[in-house]
């Protein structure tokens, strides 16, 4: 019922902020729901920024001497902003021009002409920098939520890489009783974040090892492995994705973690047992990497992160499933289509498309909850 | 040599400063070396805030329509700050009047009278906020360095407490090769964090993973594993020391987070085998906790948090170990006497003192190098 409103809402709204050509209009309407409060994700014992019922955000930020305080958030995925307005008290306050889609959204404040986070917020590591970050609750938030069951682990190794001559970090998170019995050994998903964020992404924005608890201690999952590391190796120009070269990462993955993984816990470290998993320039990376080293991943899934073509699988036998997913708001057709030409021939190929959401992590964490269910058949 | 000659240049840059009364003077002189560099902790690709061989401080922030821009940090402590002025590009900029001390230091920015982070920086958790930080290259960062050697892991675990209805957050490091020989066993060291730090700073802020590698890997102490959570339990009123009250906190650690930890790792479990140790408001913690229940410490240790007094040691043989430090900027003479005291009264008591530091994070990280060997003997 709730979801039914909402959507009726944000349909309506959406609409009259268009007749009305802007955010005043939309702030103004009593609809508003007078239930704000702090959200999840605010820093220990900050008020603001502040969610109602229907999903608006409500910002407050201390600045008494500023000329103008903009919030890069707004409808729509975050285009637009949110400009706030001085207070009587010297405070900067304004609301979202409708509910936020549902979700975690990343943001940050424009304080006359500079860019800095808000200091209500925790931070999440995006756009190549710790950003703002405001988590509006959605109609299917229990699939992540921190719930009384077993926990898995989630450990920081810090891994020997010849190849870039550092010790790299990545976040392993081992399933609830890991260890206990000696002789279990677990399958590994190797999961990579998308552009601009790092290694603390699928755990910190993603609740990955929520959503691994959550699905062992309903039993829809057999417990395994998920490694997480840093993908962003192309860094001759920090951060570029032109003429991205795929090898260095591929060697540090391939050549480097997955041994040290295979070496340090206990992995079943045959390819049957292997997966690679990655969302937005992570697919990519997973897409190159499968395809370069078809022996040693069996399981491909690219969230919002590009397409396999049937001729670029070389040996179906190799490949147990390829699962390709995204949101709606994204490109839900080319996702579709390009798994039923997989399927077409003879490959195993799933599809799965995020209900109202766009490129942002909601949209992974349920391709998470999706795929984790197909792999090590 | 080195640190011969910033001595002498910070005493006298103190006292022109003092004499000059500002920043102003000190900052013209002509012997502020040209060679300043990203800060270590900057973001990635971020080029300020820089800093000389001296340790001088630039800041570069972006704001172009801004009103006045100051930064927390100055000379001695943070105390006094460093203003910021705008330049002919629109951004502001400054360089601390002199030389900062050794080691991590929190900062802020002030921005047309708001608070907010420095763009430029990583944040880290303190003074019950995420805030900027910069790190000062001191003479002795090889102990703490990033090196070439086998790494431990450092596990974020989710611990069921019946006490707070909830599963709590803690951090283990657990040393290299633990979990390869089946049957070997581990003392523990529980260590707490400050007031307004929370259980990520030992490792963000002190290295303390990286000083126990190190020093294993140098053969200077025997492995043992590392619990760090989270002490400001106290949120009746939200961070309030006044009138704190230790058994919330106290059965959290003692009634739930140990237990756990002996029934989920390869530790030693008795007595013998169990330390505490904590820092500031975690020498607080320490020192009440391990009075109240001597049964379940061997060995406990205050940094920069407090003191023992031997009439509060009502059974002498079951204390192996009482360490208290703290910065030569502090109380060295209190932490001095109060360890003599302690072994006139027949108990092992043992006491640093960390050159040229104050109540900051390079005293602790120097505190816990010193009191890991003198541990599980």
């Amino acid at each position: 019922m709730k979801t039914h409103f909402l959507k009726i809402n944000v349909v309506f709204i959406l609409f009259m902020v268009s007749l009305s050509g802007g955010f005043c209009f939309a702030q103004s309407i009593s609809s508003i729901a007078d239930d704000f409060k702090p959200s999840t994700l605010n820093q220990p014992g900050k008020l603001y920024p502040q969610l109602n019922s229907q999903g608006y955000v409500r910002f407050r930020i201390e600045a008494p001497q500023a000329q103008s305080v903009v919030v890069s958030l707004g409808l729509g995925g975050t285009k637009g902003g949110t400009p706030l307005t001085k207070t009587a008290d010297g405070s900067w306050t304004g609301t979202t021009a409708g509910p936020m889609e549902e979700g975690f959204h990343y943001y940050h404040l424009t304080i006359d002409g500079g860019v800095f986070n808000d200091p209500g917020t925790l931070n999440f590591f995006g756009s190549t920098r710790w950003e703002s970050g405001i988590e509006v609750p959605a109609h299917d938030q229990d699939f992540y939520a921190l719930k009384d069951v077993p926990h898995g682990n989630v450990q920081q190794i810090l891994f020997p890489s010849k190849s870039t001559n550092t010790s790299r970090r990545a976040f392993v998170y081992t399933p609830p009783g890991y260890g206990k019995e000696k002789k279990k050994r677990y399958p590994v998903l190797y999961l990579q974040h998308g552009w601009g964020e790092d290694e603390t992404a699928w755990t910190n924005q993603g609740h990955a090892n929520l959503i691994m608890d959550n699905l062992i201690s309903e039993g829809k999952i057999k417990p395994f492995i998920v490694v997480m590391t840093y993908g962003m190796t192309n860094e001759t120009k920090f951060g570029g994705l032109k003429n991205f070269d795929i090898i260095p990462f591929q060697t540090v993955l391939v050549d480097e973690l997955i041994p040290y993984i295979d070496a340090s816990f206990n992995t079943l470290c045959d390819k049957q047992s292997r997966a690679m998993a990655g969302l937005s320039m992570g697919g990519m990376e997973t897409h190159k990497i499968t395809l370069n080293r078809p022996d040693v991943f069996s399981y491909y899934a690219l969230l919002s992160g590009g397409l396999y073509l049937p001729e670029e699988i070389k040996d179906k036998s190799k490949v147990k499933l390829i699962f390709l997913s995204c949101g709606k708001f994204e490109n839900p057709d080319g996702v579709k289509n390009a798994a039923v030409a997989l399927q077409n021939a003879g490959i195993h190929a799933v599809y799965f498309v995020s209900e109202n959401t766009r490129h942002e992590f909601q949209t992974w964490r349920r391709s998470l909850l999706e795929l984790a269910p197909l792999l090590f058949k």
